[in-house]
């Protein structure tokens, strides 16, 4: 075997090794696709709940990393609990907080169906929570990209992991209805 | 009397008025200092509450600025509850809430030991609290002036009065100390 040949079979072993590696990626990012989309799928189910309470529809749950499992789960009740801490995170790192008996969120997913407010996006920091799924964006109010980043401030002392456009469009559709159907209420 | 006398009369006229509106202005800044400390004492007792706990001392209190009333009482309680929203300012808005059964503090200051977190100033902007009393500032992660100041950000659709300083230097010795007092028992 010539010195040419030698030096094709390793650039063809290389570009063997590259493209599988960038296969095994694809498929991992795919799979990663897949479950987040069926933990927002969840997400989405709480955001109903919210819309049946007439309150603006966003829906949230907190899943544990290394499990799998599904920690907590809540749906924005401003309105109905007269409570300004009342939005979908805050209820879902309460809970989440409470069953893991720890102030530490540090190995697991938030799903949120809306970009999350300064007041959530700063509880999720609090919190520690390394990685945020994210359905539709806000784009008067969002603090996870819109007005401000606050999930991935280098000043502060933790910075999250953030995903958009998980299952955007179904997350963005039901806030439109949601807002078409006050207005039509309302007129 | 001549033109010239009748000018120099009417000068000094508007200029006595002038006075007493700024003599007015001063007692009202004065006493308004004076009901500041005042609160701002009862937060710091607050904060001595976290300090017997071992936790970083921070309080807070709201009052109803029609009534002078305290409406309710925090301090930071995160390690002890194991909680994220364990914050000073978090407890005392939800108390507040609850009392007034209303997400809206619209009629109210907040007075708080420490200069808030990213996640306690959103609460308050949430909460539409107009006026927020300040003791020491916190460099490293205030949300109020020092890393952002989300309290006066022209593009949420709340801002705060933000007073500063108010007992500032007792707020920071009692930081100072309980730091210290950890660093020597660590040792």
């Amino acid at each position: 075997m010539g010195n040419e040949e030698k030096h094709l079979r390793r650039i063809a072993a290389k570009k063997a090794k590259l493209e599988a590696a960038e296969k095994a990626a694809a498929k991992a990012a795919a799979e990663q696709l897949k479950l987040d989309e069926k933990y927002m799928k969840e997400a989405l189910r709480q955001a109903k709940k919210a819309y049946a309470l007439k309150e603006v529809p966003i829906g949230c749950v907190l899943v544990d990393n290394e499990t799998g499992k599904v920690l907590s789960r809540g749906y924005n009740r401003r309105n109905t609990d007269h409570l300004a801490l009342g939005h979908a995170e805050i209820t879902v790192i309460k809970r989440g907080c409470k069953k893991l008996n720890d102030w530490r969120l540090d190995h697991c997913t938030l799903y949120v169906t809306l970009e999350p407010c300064q007041m959530c996006a700063g509880a999720i920091v609090q919190a520690r929570v390394p990685r945020v799924v994210i359905g539709a964006m806000n784009a008067k109010a969002g603090c996870a990209g819109s007005i401000f980043n606050l999930l991935e401030e280098p000043k502060f002392n933790h910075r999250c992991e953030v995903v958009r456009g998980v299952l955007g469009e179904e997350c963005s559709e039901m806030m439109s209805e949601f807002f078409k159907e006050l207005r039509e209420n309302r007129g």
